[in-house]
């Protein structure tokens, strides 16, 4: 199975500026695109880099690699009109996840399976309607839910933690820190970020 | 299998006073309450709730009630030190619960199996091992991959979205009301308590 995973390298995770400078959210996007690639790749499934520029992906990470102008979702879907179901669509920035979540997000049943991301989003889509379309913009879980219905899709909602946290805040590191295990977790010590607690809530800080 | 859930009635959710004052804290909370009890009684599974006050049950959600004066951590090792394992510990926050989820959480292997919920804290714990104890002050994923480490038990993370979001700020009632079935999902609307977008993130406020 194909798994399409968009990304746009030009300023990514903006909302991290707080902690990271800008070199270093380039690094840091491209650590957590490596954990999702190895993810699905572990999974023995296919990933597909839909990208908006030419990026060079480093050799272990070697995976076909579909440069295109367009914007996230005419961008997916003009993919998605052209491979066979069953296909996939998953983000780039959910570096908790692992091989054993793809394998279950892939045997769960439905003709559309949709992957909660946390504040409304979708952060994973099972497809096997091959008229499907996707719809990013804002709240996309419940537009999501609404295009599958409105098709007489049947939809099943996929239960993962660790496919649901994106990371977009400082918080959101902590989580990495906390549960990750691949790169992303990786390059975040080694930058010295650590989990720390702010106004009774976990978050990150960089480290003395 | 018991599902001990404990639960304190005295000013519960004070996070959320600023979008629902105490009474409806109270019944905001009961109604998260009854979530979890309807998805543990759904999987077969016996729930007890430890609570430290003496508190009404509403007939249907008829269940064992343990009152002790003992705070969190210590209720929880004292009845653990009572009880056979297999047991498991659920807070009750978590409205998204489902039976489908309970029923994968206790079939998940390990001597202990950790339910991550989000900013470092543990939803649930489910124990094989009769020696574990819990440590539920700040932290408390890390303090029980320790604790059982150091017990040599075997150590399962259990991936669960619905399992993770625990409801304690206003941006996590959105969660309920994109995703939640249940008593507290139809409490929110009933309030007529919105989705809204606020910064950039997804939050709820009051509807006009």
């Amino acid at each position: 199975m194909r798994v399409l995973i968009p990304y746009s390298p030009a300023n990514p995770k903006s909302r991290l500026g707080a902690i990271l400078d800008p070199s270093e959210r380039h690094s840091f996007a491209r650590a957590m695109l490596a954990d999702v690639l190895a993810a699905v790749r572990s999974a023995d499934a296919e990933p597909v880099l839909v990208t908006d520029a030419a990026i060079r992906v480093p050799t272990d990470d070697e995976c076909t690699v579909i440069v295109t102008e367009q914007s996230l979702t005419p961008a997916v879907n003009t993919v998605l009109a052209t491979v066979e179901v069953p296909v996939a669509v998953i983000v780039a920035d959910v570096p908790l996840l692992t091989a054993s979540t793809v394998r279950r997000f892939r045997s769960t049943p439905g003709d559309i399976v949709l992957a909660p991301g946390l504040g409304g989003g979708t952060n994973g889509i099972l497809i096997r309607d091959p008229g499907f379309r996707v719809d990013y913009h804002g709240g996309s879980f419940r537009k999501h839910r609404t295009i599958a219905e409105q098709r007489d899709a049947t939809v099943r909602v996929f239960d993962s933690f660790r496919l649901s946290v994106d990371i977009d805040e400082p918080p959101d590191l902590a989580e990495v820190l906390l549960h990750g295990t691949g790169r992303a977790a990786e390059w975040l010590r080694q930058a010295g970020i650590e989990v720390a607690m702010a106004a009774g809530r976990t978050t990150a800080v960089r480290g003395d």
